[in-house]
């Protein structure tokens, strides 16, 4: 089939090059004309036959909006557009409701994988009506790992943006697992090595997991991390599954845990810390540390 | 080899079988005489030839603490004992003392597998020296999966309950992980098909692992676990966990956070939600609801 | 002054009795036409005289938002609106706007005080332009509790209602406090009264407090708290707060426990730990509990 | 009544002259010859008439057991024994029993008042046998604030420390809420006065209590608290409310969450962040910091 492709960075060049394997045509777009195919959405659209699939892969918030709003006067009834990106799901209907006053279908995807998608395949989560769906099977077909797994239309337009980011919630509070669990392990005397520790679970145990390859292979590179920052950034994705929680009465007691985890790494003087020592000091007379030492 | 072992429960009966298959010539003890070889520890000593290796598979507690007492009288210099059970990493030094004064070694193990362990193997994570880990070798390589993973001399004398117990700890904050995306998931209605979404994450996501699969499991069973309470015991080990990060001053919050989870839900009304809502009374006349409605 | 004040209930009725006991005029207006002393909006505007004050006094939301449509219509230029009811500090700006469009002034105020408010005066933190503040200054002072303290212009529109919120998030956190150490005081063999150890602490601890003295009182009333369900509502500012502390990627460890907590005390049967349940008998053979017992 | 008094330090030091005000005589020894009464615990205890009450106020741990060990066997049956340090109240028991098989009585205290303890009164928490605490009671009253609250008997041997670590730990959530609160505010450029608004809440607020006061105290000492360093040591008692919440299964969120809040701002370069930056980079191609830059 041909798809139409919007944003060719990091994740939607290797998914062209994916999908092309597969013997499907993309017609790609991207700012950076040197890796386009196409110069403009309307070219884009002009190069499909209908009805058409346009697979919307830029950043969530202004840019994909903007993509949609033109997307909107050039599509036709019939066609579907697929947001690919890491829209937060509530803006899922609102730009279903958009394209539907113009009849154009929407399918709203969520997409992981990262840099060892292109060779190991694409997990997607999908929200839509069924007929909207199948126009874009084929791509997901090509998209998704080999195997019966990977793929998953989840339940209506903005299904697959929930699940991708519940999955990503999971993601934090397995990955903050793995790393108290590592800490406590470093910080005693009696376990010698920590890394063959972490080796020798990726068989027979309860914990064993692609997350925890991947701690195996960056101890490999670097045995105590020594050359990294205890610093880490957050996507988005955390924050709305808390959200999303609250919204429900849902506690999420761990996975908020590691994202406020995540914050505290990045300060350098936490504000609240200060207020904690001020206050020891008021009623005991607890020393506290200057900043001007 | 020769291998002695005491306890021939859940976990101890088929590592025998596992043992045996491997080609070793197991002796095993059991307070219940109709699965048991011998039927006292001095008739298990006895048809030993040494340097004897006897693995202690019994209750953590009393029950090692009273085994391993026996052994000290019955035993040989040069002789080792294995505690497999679940003891808590602080008591494998004084055993270690205990036995090294009649000249016996030590070597603590902790073993994960579960009921997948005969067929699977189990993971083994053991703390002693060297030469004691030496003669329990070949036992270690009958019991631990094939494959390069599985087993790991973690460290000193203690280092593997001590690593068996972080991997617990791991463990809790995963399953943790999975039940809070589970149940946000279950409380939205755009999501139609939860149980498809996690069977979908099994390949090219960040969060396959075994207890993922598990969880697809469990939901193929009963898709919205509708048969089964909300309700978890919890081990010891995840206490212990905590206890250990206390003791190094290690922030463990998502691990916390999951033992936290499971007292709660032991809890029918739990004691400080009662003075919650007596305060929030208090102050703002907020409607209490009684028990004795 | 004159006051107009819309909103009768728990709140407003009390309110309107001690801005009166301060010799200020109030024209109230309610739905229930028995406690209201003017029958519309209309008639309230009409019955005050410019520069106007109307103070309004009802449901977040709807209601608050339909009253401010209402009154932008019927007020006039260098008149001014409270917004005194718990809503979202993000309205405030958007109302705020609306009315200054019409040349209306806006204040936002968060009140705090409950039912002992009319005695012991109202906190109030609100926020907005100077000149408006300076309008609404003699009710404020007229509401708030005698002495130096319990009222504060906290900053710009919205600034009101975000320091009520946070307020609300500390309270939140600090019944939580003292919920967890009851619950463990009355878990202990060794203590044995409870009840008489928080009373105890009102004097030369570091934890007095108002909310300990409530505590105390509520276990006057019933020592054990039999008498209540463990079970706790939230009122929508707890939310706001953690939503708020997200969007700034500020930890709020303590607090979101807290709000977690009610959430769990409202669920019969955790879902997520229904899952656990289902992960640990997938393991290790677990025993689970059915409901169906 | 004469009291024998060890440990002349900044609490005991302040104590004997507290008690000395309300008329009673304290013979005090402590190792600085410069402010010790006496010069031997031999001394102190020949010079007190009997049946004789010595109050321990030494460090916990090794120093508390040295003391306790050299008074058992200098005296009589009869006496009584306080210890108004901050012991762990797993000592108290054994304590008890070491000096009953002499015949002397055993009272624990746990003390709070910190720097304002001599003019305001220290707050005390005592558990031992009625007839041990009768001995006692002068003192406990000279010591207390004025008033009918600031002292309870709280049950058997250790109760009274155990009362006193469950205060500390309360005290930990507590100013764990006004710091989360105080940064929240802190963060949001709509409140442009967040010591004012601190310092309005001190009075017909929820959360009105003596550690706001404490804050605002701070806050008009540096408002910002630019000049003190994000970083908190723990005393041990949140640690142990910690634990012996483990040990009888309640859940503590709020109060855990404040204590490894004070772990986390030791670390400068948390190796738990580390771990988390380490996993994001080898599945996203996340973007790692490094130490070398």
């Amino acid at each position: 089939m041909e798809l139409g492709l919007i944003g060719l960075g990091k994740m939607g060049g290797n998914m062209r090059e994916r999908i092309r394997r597969a013997g499907h045509t993309v017609v790609g777009f991207d700012h950076n004309a040197e890796i386009a195919d196409v110069h403009s959405l309307g070219e884009l659209v002009e190069s499909l036959s209908g009805p058409r699939v346009v697979w919307v892969m830029v950043p969530a918030g202004d840019a994909t909006q903007a993509t949609i709003d033109e997307l909107a006067t050039l599509l036709s009834p019939g066609d579907v557009v697929v947001d690919g990106g890491n829209s937060r799901w509530t803006d899922d209907e609102a730009h279903a409701a958009q394209l539907a006053e113009r009849g154009i279908g929407f399918v709203d995807c969520g997409v992981s994988g990262g840099v060892w998608g292109l060779e190991n395949g694409y997990a997607l989560m999908y929200g839509g009506d069924a007929a909207d769906v199948a126009k874009v099977q084929p791509v997901f077909d090509a998209l998704k790992p080999e195997g019966e797994f990977g793929a998953v239309h989840a339940g209506k337009v903005g299904a697959g943006h929930f699940a991708k980011m519940v999955h990503n919630g999971i993601e934090y509070a397995m990955m903050q697992a793995f790393a108290e669990g590592w800490e406590l392990l470093e910080a005693v005397d009696s376990v010698t090595d920590v890394r063959e520790v972490f080796r020798s679970w990726q068989e027979g145990t309860v914990i064993r997991s692609w997350l925890l390859d991947l701690a195996v292979r960056a101890l490999d590179d670097d045995e105590h991390l020594a050359s990294l920052r205890g610093f880490a950034q957050d996507s988005g994705e955390g924050r709305w599954t808390v959200e999303a929680a609250i919204d429900h009465a849902v506690p999420l007691p761990a996975i908020t845990a590691s994202l406020f985890a995540r914050f505290a790494s990045r300060q350098d003087d936490a504000p609240q810390m200060k207020m904690i020592a001020a206050l020891r000091n008021q009623f005991g007379g607890h020393a506290v540390e200057s900043t001007q030492k």
